[in-house]
């Protein structure tokens, strides 16, 4: 496909012929083996990095256009590649080669009374959506994650990194190509048109999965407007419970990494709950406040430290993203287990206590999609979890939860083996 | 909740309102053991047996209003409960309670090289919305393998069966309440009102699953207006290929089987893909017709046996559910694969055939929630997979696919145990 070539269809007949083609493709790499399927990722890599010239040349028509347009600072960075972070792209895609494929695996296996056998088998889901912002890694990140577990992509990528994607695309199926994966399992919609969006998040049966990877806005839109299964968390109000039987020290370390480490991902802690039992209160919130943070306190906590401002409603609900944070005293586990499911976006939540008890109620009874006793709620992270890279971390309630990656783009069928059985 | 109290909230406001009610109940069922799940159940079961008598006279109102309202003889039936339709509407909610519970099963565990100890532990899905027509029993079937794993599920049953339903409700929820369970955990919709439908379906953050059961117009229907995600399938366009080895006599058993043994259910052959080079064709159709099943045949089908008569092309895409069959010709595995393709609804596709390696293509080719081999695809059932009572069968592609029981209606949660671990 030229993607320089004008687009003339309907947002509907072009999503309608890029899925087409997609599923048609997708029918081939669903029955590619593991190794056909990880040697055409590293054909990609190889071809990315032959590449990066021109994905420089075509970095630098977007980040003038972005000047131009007079994006931030922090934008154009996410949008700005060099040779370092084309190598960490190509190297990214090499890692995904590697991971385990999840496609073929038996997950479960029985005999009947009557002779049938029955599996649940592993197998691709389909055609996944992917609309993102301005981060051009994300077009080779998702492109390699869902060829990896069999899986044709639809890529719809940000005006703002329109060449830049562009470059990286072409370069990854002139690799995949070249170890006979379709050219179509992986394709950039062709168009900025935003109404193509809309298709997207309306074509059921044709596109089996959205996948949106970007602000809250956009995460907003796609929920709101999705006829398609949408795969995504809209927030991360990630919360910290200390309780009375917490090491002040780990408590301290922990508090600290939760919210300052880096303040603007998903895991970030945004509400601290600190147990009216705690002694070292008065400490913990000094370390964060002499750190630069800011904190919005209950009265109790304003108490603890004159530089403590207060909170308002709405911060209990609010995804700071920055070098703020909301702080609650509360009388014990129960009322902090409360606040979470009241307050919570059900991202990741942790305790930080030294009994097990109170370890196991809180991982029991706090319901959101990770919960962590003794640890800094930023390890909420696909890599951190061992699954490598992910695809995103999702906070509904069916298919997959949390740090999502290659089992969360597969689903199951059931393979029933007889002998000429009839029902009686 | 007095059932016979008008109700005069919005259809949004009753829904909201019966939704926390329901949330609230399953925080206490969540975390309710095996065997208190399963004792109230029993107890359940128990006041169901007890309330007969009342039950027939609920019953007796609806079929008096159904025969005023003119429902035909089929529905009337469907409506109609005895002493013997009870019984096994009691001894259903008996075996749901014996069923291994899902709930904090361990999925898989890890540790990461920092000592962090990851757990997924299945949890239920929270608040399920059933939405589903005439018969009875699903009251007392939906309710049951929601509470056996440990959700809240509002009932919105057909207004053809609303004293029924009332009257199995009540019976219920008494045991259930005997037996420390929250009656808000099983809530009927108190109401009639159809919108009410349309709030449940965008009901996002309050229901988390939406089960129709019903006929194709109530499933299309919850399809095209639900917010909330859906476990369902529209229809089972189900075919059976007979390849040129198959053993002559299955062939014959497996296609009478799978279209005549009950020819109303999902899982009943709708179309039957013939090899040109299977031998016994003849007296296959013969035995079909001679059934009294009506064959609709393409060209070379037809001259197979005169009483075929000509197919035309949307019966390729029709589900009779009666006796009524589409028959083709095809030039072997590649067009049978490629005919199920563009046709199946991807519910339940058969192969009947003497060779490993046609079986094993067509079951890694078809990409259906039930592939078999050799058998009848009226064992498409969660009672005959081994699954016990089943909420529906998908056939969408996340979550769940095929025959949908207890673990369909859970999810996971990611537990994280550190031991004061802060992200480098």
């Amino acid at each position: 496909m030229n993607m320089e070539s004008p687009v003339t269809e309907s947002p509907q007949v072009l999503v309608t012929r890029l899925a087409e083609a997609a599923r048609a493709a997708q029918r081939v790499v669903a029955l590619m083996s593991d190794a056909q399927k990880a040697q055409a990722l590293k054909a990609a890599a190889s071809t990315l990095r032959d590449d990066e010239t021109a994905i420089l040349a075509a970095n630098k028509r977007d980040l003038e256009a972005g000047e131009a347009k007079g994006l931030s600072g922090a934008m154009l960075d996410r949008l700005r590649l060099d040779g370092a972070r084309i190598a960490a792209i190509a190297d990214a895609i090499d890692q995904v080669a590697v991971l385990a494929d999840p496609v073929g695996e038996v997950i479960d296996r029985c005999e009947r009374p009557n002779g049938l056998v029955l599996s649940r088998v592993r197998i691709p889901i389909g055609v996944i959506g992917i609309i993102y912002e301005s981060r051009p890694n994300v077009t080779a990140d998702a492109a390699a994650l869902c060829l990896r577990s069999g899986n044709a992509v639809l890529l719809r990528g940000g005006s703002e990194a329109l060449h830049s994607n562009r470059a990286i695309h072409a370069a990854m199926v002139r690799g995949l190509e070249s170890a006979g994966v379709p050219a179509a399992t992986i394709q950039l919609v062709p168009t900025q048109d935003r109404e193509v969006v809309g298709a997207m998040l309306t074509a059921a049966g044709l596109i089996d999965m959205i996948v949106p990877r970007g602000g809250k806005s956009l995460v907003a839109r796609v929920q709101a407007d999705a006829r398609v299964p949408v795969l995504a968390h809209l927030d991360g109000i990630c919360h910290t419970y200390v309780h009375p039987s917490a090491d002040p020290g780990m408590a301290r370390a922990i508090a600290n990494n939760a919210k300052m480490r880096r303040t603007g991902i998903c895991g970030a802690m945004e509400t601290l709950l600190l147990d009216v039992q705690f002694s070292d209160s008065v400490a913990l919130v000094g370390e964060l406040l002499d750190a630069g943070c800011e904190l919005r306190g209950d009265a109790r906590a304003r108490a603890l430290d004159p530089r403590i401002v207060a909170a308002s409603e709405e911060d209990w609900d609010t995804e700071y993203l920055d070098a703020i944070l909301s702080v609650a005293v509360v009388d014990g586990l129960d009322t902090a287990i409360a606040h979470i499911a009241a307050h919570s976006s059900h991202h990741t939540d942790a305790i930080v206590t030294g009994e097990d008890p109170a370890a196991e109620r809180f991982l029991a009874e706090v319901d959101s999609a990770i919960v962590m006793v003794n640890a800094s709620s930023q390890f909420a992270d696909g890599g951190e979890f061992g699954l490598g890279a992910e695809i995103g971390i999702a906070t509904g309630r069916l298919h997959a939860r949390g740090p999502v990656a290659l089992e969360g783009l597969t689903t199951y069928k059931w393979q029933v083996r007889g002998t000429g059985q009839t029902r009686p």
